[in-house]
C-alpha cells in the first residue's frame, strides 16, 4: 500500500509525517513552497515530545505520479479545493483506487463519488496546525488524533481496516465504522463554531452564538431525518484518547477556518459547514437562518481579507440576527 | 421585474434577446468579447424568420450591478461554471432574489440552494447555438423553445408564474410544474447522448450507444426511486410546440457538449450529465459503468482539446466497454 496525501497542510502534514516515521510508503501532493521546503529540509513533526524530521517524497500535482493499483489517496484539502484535486487525480489516470476524504464537512464524499467509484469517509479529530513550510505541528498528546473510517455512503472494507491499522500504528487512533457519515455529521456540529472563533478571535467567549448555531443544526437534522453521533463534549474519547494540550513556546491559531482568515486565503470552508446546515434545511422545506447568515458573513470576511478576530461578539450576534 | 441573464451564451442569448424584444427589462452578464460585441452592435436574434437586433445592457460581473428586490436571476451557464456565478452574485449583494437554473442536469439547483434560499428549476428544450459574438441563433420554429418551471426542490410560486408569462409572450412556451425536477430528470436522459454526438460528430449513427446509456440510466433511476417524465420522443410537445428545423445557410454544431469541444473550452459538462447517473448509482449502492466511462472519456477529450467528431463509433463502443 502506497499512501498518497493530497494536501500536506495542517492535518495532511501530521498524517504524512507520522506515517512516514513508521516506515509507510508515503507520497505528498502540496503547493509549491511547501514542496520545496520539504525537499530541502524534510518534514518536521513537532509535538509535546519535541521535533523529529523525516524525508517525504513530495510533488505539486498528481500528474507527476504514475498510479499504482495499491495506491490509496487521502484527500486532506479543504472542500472548496476538492473538485480541483479530483480533476488532477483523474487526469493523472487514477480510477479505481480508494479515495479517503480526510476532511471536515459531509460534501467531499459526494463530490468524490461523482468521479471515482471507491470512496471512503474519515471523521477527523486532530488538533493540527500549519505554522511553517517544513513543519507539521500537533497539539494532541499521546495520540496525534482520533479518526473514524468507513466506506461511503456506508459500509466498511479491507482497505478501511488496512489504513486504520497503519494510522493507529502511527499514533493516530482509528476506528472502523460502517456508518462513518453519522460520525461526520456529529463532527460537523462541532465545526459550526469555527466561524465564531475565526470572526471573534481565539479565546473570546461566545457560548451563546455557538449554542444557537448548534441547536439550530440539531433541529434541522431531526427534521431531515439525519442521524449523528456526538463528537463534542459527549464523546468519551475526548480527554482519554484525544488529549489536547498547549505546547510550550507555540501559539495556536485555532481551527482550519481561523487559519484561512489568518493567512488571507480569500476562500473559506464555511459554505460546507454552516452552509451545509442551510442546504439540508432548504432541501427539507424549512430554513436555518442563523447558520445561513453565518456562512454569508464568513464569505464576506474572507473576500474582504479581514484577519481572524475582526468582529466583536455584539457585532456578530447582530449579523446573525439575534 | 428585472430579468438578469447570467451567461449570455446559446440558450442565454436567445432568452435575453427574445425577452428584450418584447420590452422586458433585461440585463446580461457575459464574457468580455460577448459584452463588447453586444455593446457595439446590440444582440441579433437569428431564426427562420430572419434576423432582428435589440440593444441589451450587458456587464462582465454581477459586481457591476446594484441588486434590486424585484430582480430575478436566470443562470444559463454550464454546471461547471455555476459555483463561480453563485459566488459572483453573492459578493454583489444578491440574497433573497429568485434564482432560476435554466440549465441541463440536476445539480445546479442543489449548488444554488447552498448559497441562496429561493431557487427554481427550469427544464430547457431549446435548439440554440452561439455562432457569433453579437448573435443568438435559434432553430426552433414558431416557439423558440419549450420550458417547464417550478420551485426547487418542489412547488411553484408567483415568481414562476410571472417568469413563465414573460417567456411565453417572448415565444418561449412555458409550463409551471410543481415537480419540475421530474422534467429535468427526464431531460437528463436525453442529454446522455450529448457526448456521443460530440465524440463521433453530428449525424454519425450511434443508436446502440445512445440506447445503452439511456437504458442504464433508467435502470438506475428505478433502483434509486427517482421519478421522471419523458422529455424525449414520447413528449407530445415535440413536433407540435417544439419544431426544430434547419435554417438556410447555417450549419448546426449541435448540443452544448459538442459546442464545448468545438471551441476547445477545456472543460465539459459531462460530469453533470452521464456522471450524474454514475453518482446516483453509487449512492444507491450499485454502479453505472457505461455512463461512468462516458464521463471519463468526455473529460479526456476535453482535456486533450480534441475536436468534436474525433472518434469512430467502434472506438467509442470499445471505450465504453461493449
Amino acid at each position: 500500500m502506497r499512501i498518497i496525501i493530497f494536501g500536506v497542510g495542517a492535518v495532511g502534514g501530521v498524517i504524512a509525517a507520522s506515517l512516514a516515521l513508521t516506515g509507510q510508503d508515503v507520497l505528498g501532493i502540496a503547493r509549491g513552497a511547501r514542496v520545496q521546503a520539504i525537499r530541502d529540509k524534510g518534514l518536521t513533526l513537532r509535538n509535546h515530545d519535541g521535533s523529529v524530521t523525516t524525508p517525504l517524497p513530495c510533488v505539486e500535482s498528481a500528474a507527476e505520479i504514475t498510479p499504482r493499483p495499491d495506491d490509496v489517496i487521502l484527500l486532506t484539502t479543504k472542500t472548496q479545493d476538492t473538485p480541483r484535486a479530483l480533476d488532477d487525480l483523474r487526469a493523472a489516470g487514477f480510477a479505481d483506487q480508494a479515495i479517503f476524504c480526510v476532511q471536515n464537512g459531509v460534501e467531499n464524499e459526494r463530490l468524490a463519488l461523482r468521479v471515482f467509484p471507491n470512496v471512503h469517509g474519515v471523521n477527523v479529530m486532530m488538533p493540527a496546525e500549519y505554522l511553517a513550510a517544513d513543519e507539521a505541528v500537533c497539539f494532541g498528546r499521546t495520540n496525534f488524533g482520533v479518526f473514524d473510517i468507513g466506506r461511503y455512503p456506508q459500509g466498511a472494507d479491507q482497505t478501511d481496516t488496512a489504513l486504520s491499522e497503519a494510522l493507529t500504528a502511527a499514533r493516530i487512533k482509528c476506528f472502523v465504522d460502517e456508518d462513518v457519515m453519522q460520525c461526520k455529521h456529529g463532527k460537523l456540529l462541532v465545526n459550526l463554531g469555527n466561524i465564531v472563533e475565526a470572526a471573534l478571535g481565539r479565546g473570546v467567549a461566545a457560548k451563546e452564538i455557538k449554542t444557537a448555531l448548534m441547536e439550530e443544526a440539531q433541529t434541522i437534522y431531526r427534521a431531515a431525518g439525519i442521524k449523528w453521533r456526538d463528537m463534542g463534549a459527549g464523546d468519551p474519547r475526548r480527554g482519554t484518547l484525544l488529549v489536547v494540550e498547549p505546547i510550550d513556546g507555540l501559539d495556536r491559531i485555532g481551527s482550519s477556518t481561523s487559519q484561512s482568515l489568518a493567512r488571507g486565503a480569500g476562500s473559506i470552508e464555511t459554505d460546507f459547514l454552516n452552509g451545509e446546515i442551510a442546504l439540508i434545511a432548504r432541501l427539507a422545506g424549512t430554513d436555518a437562518p442563523i447558520n445561513a447568515r453565518a456562512a454569508r458573513l464568513a464569505n464576506r470576511l474572507a473576500r474582504e481579507k479581514r484577519p481572524a478576530g475582526s468582529l466583536t461578539p455584539q457585532d456578530m450576534a447582530a449579523e446573525l440576527g439575534f
